[in-house]
């Protein structure tokens, strides 16, 4: 068998689930990326999930896809909704429900066909949206889930989730990611980024992302329109 | 608004989830009928789906798509893997990884849409397979997860995940459905029914149903083969 413990990382084409794997990668696992074609607006956040697992030597990457037209009223996914430009009280437009919860789902039974005990997720509490399944309690929750929900968890092998970022601020995410040396170039944040991967610089996403790499004191290699 | 409740019941064709449909309507709720189309060995377990819901006076029925080609290590998504046709120790190979999560997650942000607070669901913990996503405490880390998992749970307005079957044995399952008029006759419980929907009678699905009729004193309606 391997001597490198297995992890699957969910990997969105964004900034921290970039740093995310490069973390991972670090702490020595061999890393299976997961990423979802789940009708955003925008592909280019698939082609920078791409990119990014290229330019890492990772063990695998793969696509689900999933057909969220079901949920239709999220920004995120339903094109008649506005993505907003400035900061909400509460939970914005772009909250995908439940989006998170399947994410970690699809990974754990992913996780246990490859007999990997490691899932890693990027999210944030810090720096964030407000999207309620980026907490440290919703964490925890699916957590205690995953102990019970699979075979591998009822046979001793629970699957661990690794949350390298949750407490980081967006700076310190770009610091960390700068010096395991992630090509930031290479990944697209933007709700609204368009064909090529060029960022609009006035969502809640980029706003966050442009004030990260000041904050950082880290050249901001996004392009934008 | 409705002076119904909203429910979304996970409904797969097989007796238990067409019973609990049948509770959930009989409890009052205006109820949303939630399929899978997974890669399924066979589709007569949908078309039995389908019948079931247009059977009762459901709200709507949608079925969503999953492409579990990922996990390839079950016998009901492979058909390299043989179903088996004795109880076996532990969990068995029809075990398909984290199902019963994704499909709840699924479910949830479903409910999240539509602002259904409930959502039904199956599973039993008496005479079931050894599923590890059948337990009661299974069904608790779920529910502790949806309340902090979505804008809904967070805004005060938490799911409740509802398992009216889990401490019943088959026999009873089929005496409650028999009483609230499920017809069993459109129900495909085998795990590898043919084209038509016929059983084999002899997987562990099939030992369960036919053993649960007898024991219920119910004439059993399904077709063998």
């Amino acid at each position: 068998m391997e001597s490198k413990q297995k992890a699957v990382v969910l990997l969105s084409g964004g900034l921290d689930s970039a740093t995310a794997l490069a973390i991972a990668q670090q702490q020595g696992y061999q890393c299976y990326a997961l990423s979802f074609r789940y009708g955003q607006r925008h592909t280019s956040e698939l082609q920078a999930a791409e990119r990014v697992a290229n330019s890492m030597n990772i063990e695998q990457h793969r696509v689900f896809d999933l057909d969220l037209s079901l949920f239709d009223t999220s920004a995120l996914t339903n094109c008649d909704i506005a993505v907003p430009t400035e900061s909400v009280e509460g939970i914005p437009a772009t909250y995908v429900p439940a989006r998170n919860t399947i994410f970690l789902s699809v990974a754990l039974g992913w996780a246990e066909v490859l007999q990997a005990a490691n899932i890693f997720i990027g999210v944030n509490a810090v720096d964030y949206s407000g999207y309620p399944d980026c907490r440290p309690e919703f964490v925890q929750a699916f957590q205690t889930l995953a102990n019970v929900a699979t075979k591998a968890g009822v046979e001793g092998i629970p699957v661990q989730i690794h949350t390298p970022l949750i407490q980081l601020s967006k700076a310190e995410i770009i610091q960390q990611g700068t010096k395991l040396g992630v090509d930031y170039a290479l990944t697209v944040s933007c709700y609204q980024a368009d064909r090529d991967g060029a960022a609009c610089g006035q969502c809640d996403s980029c706003r966050l992302r442009k004030q990260g790499f000041i904050e950082a004191g880290v050249a901001d290699p996004t392009r934008y329109r």
